[in-house]
């Protein structure tokens, strides 16, 4: 049977061939020169898609240290992990955890339950436990989650040149060595970059070519703000300070990477009415993830048929009333979908404004749609039905509807962000069922005026 | 007048106020050394909150490559570069554009115009000015636009001694140094990464430290494929080459960042219907931007009006019929929104699935949402109108309408794409305003099937 290898580069599809066949054959010199000319990446792509069979005899014959490699590459929010572990023994897995880069180890902790986290941490030393759990402590999406403890410090006091032969043995064990950094009595007080290092002659000091300016975070930072720093910042590594500007860890520009896809997809999700969007999931998962909402807004949206019910005479009347239902509560939901999405990316990016100045252009942004679709519409029906009164009505009811959609919209995530709320929660669906609410309240009043002239239309 | 700086991190703030006066009263020193000692990022956002008065101070105060460091971290996109040009003469604009690191004035020559461009590069050595023209013809979101010229190069037949020392002295003009390349008659045959190169021993030859196993790009990839892959591999910089294997620069991972935010923004408006999602374009612009698609979708919904006009005749005898049209409509574009995220995700993020097996997985996820909300809306409208027929024909139309908005939602996407349109232009708005019309008919239908038992209703 030929296994999927749909994840696995092009260039590699011919090798995963030869790798498997050298798997079953027992071929371990041919594997391992193969397999290991690999990038981690690839490595970890061709692990994932092989079976259980002959992922036990990649494991037997990596050491302890490339099998970690491996484990370093896999995007473990996007893989069970827990069963990848449980092929293992569990000493043993414990000893790959260890070999592993801290932070990476924790994203796979992070992903198994608590009881079986700890049949791997009681396997370590207290140390290196201890080590993981408190990383583990700090909440999801923050710069704690996403540090790692693994960084490259000297004194301000050192030469250069003792610098640089730390960066030499340091730089086979450390995930990044971008950046060295300069701590006094635990205090981040500089950096230097390894740049600057190699360009600088070896008897200068420390403190000479340090940059003292530094950008840092608290480990309780949120890590989209995190990201925009590193982004702004150009950053390839951001240090995470406590309070008192003690070193606790750094966070790496590739973890940020992820960080950002991670966030967009939520919030893409999100505004859309799926919350915690996975591509990976079952069909199940899928049908579990997207009904709660859906119930939710079908609630809502019962409120709008009760509205409408309570008109129900008017309707009895103008049967010509129902026609235009669907397509004035249809476009103010989508003025108000608009709006909403650059209120919620205008927060989650962090643009303030001052609220007035922003209520005041919403307001004539939601009035300047409404007249255009208002009039159109007004244009429409009444060369459609011969009514001017009524083209007037429609027109009127969808150009008030969209200016209230609009305002919605705009103001609902703010509302929500200054209630500590996440405004990425409140969704496309969700203001439009709202507002089809607002929107027939306004038809019905607004044709009620005139409801003499459309009788029997 | 205090001037606005929004944008500046708060530690910076009394910084400003002091530059500022500085700037005001002369005090070139004073200035240097405060302006100098910040992040380059910092004094960008500085720059560009001064009067156009003060920046001149500022022009005249930097040096050259000081002011150039300062544009290198200007965010062009969001930013009236042409403006800020402007403000020098055009001979110390074009030294200035010379001096930023190539990808960077290449950023900037993107967003103003070609008869604007020409003014610069006329100023320029015919050989500077034909690298910039070159890099400029790449189209926009390609690796091409992304790249830069600028990268060390090095032979296979050199010493890691001799690579070290070019190392060095390239440091100080080249944005980024983590990667060496090795370079064969232009073709591009491995990498050193700076890490490898310091731990090597001076004598080892280049050819036995290098990797050869590469990740590269051809200049017409996609900005959003490079970004993932850089993410997947790690990469804090990715080669781009041709056909032939040949070298032509590199995409740096900070660059990369901010193309993975704007993807996200420009999708995530998308999705709502507003195109080009820009947060600081003025409130006129906004309304010029989202009014296209609202009237395309207002003629859409009138489609839909005038099918539930076609039905006049049922909604007179039982105007029972009009009060649930939102709701069907409203829930089944609910529904098709969902859909069509999870799908334009998919596509985007190019998660390959087969056509066939995602048919019947939404089929069977529509399906079994259909259930859900019809059931309870089934139940709902009996205990509400008590009428279990009425309860039945709404419950019905409204998991077939959900069935319907699924498919749509997670097919549209897939067919765009089949015929190489970005599956992104396709909104919620879109999906729900199309939804609606394929929602009333099935609603009729069924109603008609037991419209006999609402009469009077």
């Amino acid at each position: 049977m030929a296994t999927d290898f749909g994840n696995v580069r092009d260039e590699i599809v011919p090798l995963v061939t030869q790798i498997t066949d050298d798997l079953k054959q027992g071929a371990i010199d041919a594997f391992r020169e193969t397999f290991l000319g690999l990038h981690n990446y690839d490595q970890a792509q061709i692990y994932l898609n092989l079976t259980p069979q002959l992922r036990q005899q990649v494991i037997e014959w990596l050491t302890l240290d490339e099998l970690a490699n491996v484990f370093d590459h896999l995007d473990s929010d996007e893989v069970d992990v827990n069963h990848l572990l449980e092929e293992m023994s569990p000493s043993y897995a414990a000893n790959m955890l260890n070999e592993m880069y801290v932070d990476n180890a924790v994203d796979v902790l992070d992903e198994i339950s608590e009881p079986e986290q700890d049949i791997y941490l009681k396997q370590m030393s207290r140390e290196d436990a201890g080590e993981l759990r408190h990383l583990l402590d700090y909440d999801e999406d923050t710069a704690g989650a996403l540090m790692t403890t693994e960084y490259i410090e000297v004194s301000q006091t050192s030469t250069i040149g003792q610098v640089m032969s730390l960066v030499k043995k340091a730089a086979s064990e450390s995930e990044q060595i971008s950046y060295i950094y300069v701590l006094e009595r635990k205090r981040l007080i500089g950096v230097i970059s390894l740049r600057n290092l190699i360009i600088h002659p070896d008897d200068e000091l420390v403190s000479e070519v340090m940059t003292s300016n530094l950008v840092t975070v608290l480990p309780t930072e949120d890590q989209e703000q995190v990201a925009r720093l590193m982004a702004d910042y150009n950053l390839l590594a951001m240090p995470v300070v406590d309070e008192q500007n003690e070193m606790l860890g750094i966070i790496m520009v590739d973890d940020i990477v992820d960080v950002i896809e991670a966030e967009s997809t939520e919030d893409y999700g999100r505004l859309a009415g799926v919350n915690d969007l996975d591509l990976e999931e079952s069909p199940m998962m899928s049908v579990i993830k997207r009904i709660p909402w859906l119930i939710i807004l079908v609630f809502l949206g019962l409120g709008t048929a009760s509205i409408i019910n309570s008109y129900d005479a008017m309707v009895q009347q103008a049967s010509v009333l129902a026609v235009f239902i669907s397509l004035i509560t249809g476009t103010a939901g989508n003025a108000g979908t608009q709006a909403l999405a650059v209120s919620i990316r205008r927060i989650t990016l962090d643009e303030k404004r001052s609220v007035i100045r922003m209520f005041f252009t919403e307001l004539f942004i939601g009035a300047l749609i409404g007249l255009i679709a208002g009039t159109t519409i007004f244009g429409v029906v009444w060369l459609w039905k011969s009514n001017v009164l009524l083209g007037l009505a429609v027109g009127l009811a969808m150009a008030i509807a969209i200016m209230v959609a609009n305002l919605a919209g705009a103001f609902i995530p703010i509302i929500m962000d200054a209630m500590h709320v996440d405004p990425a929660v409140a969704s496309g669906p969700f203001i439009s069922t709202l507002s089809d609410l607002t929107s027939v309240i306004i038809y019905f009043n607004i044709a009620g005026v005139f409801i003499t002239h459309f009788i029997g239309h």
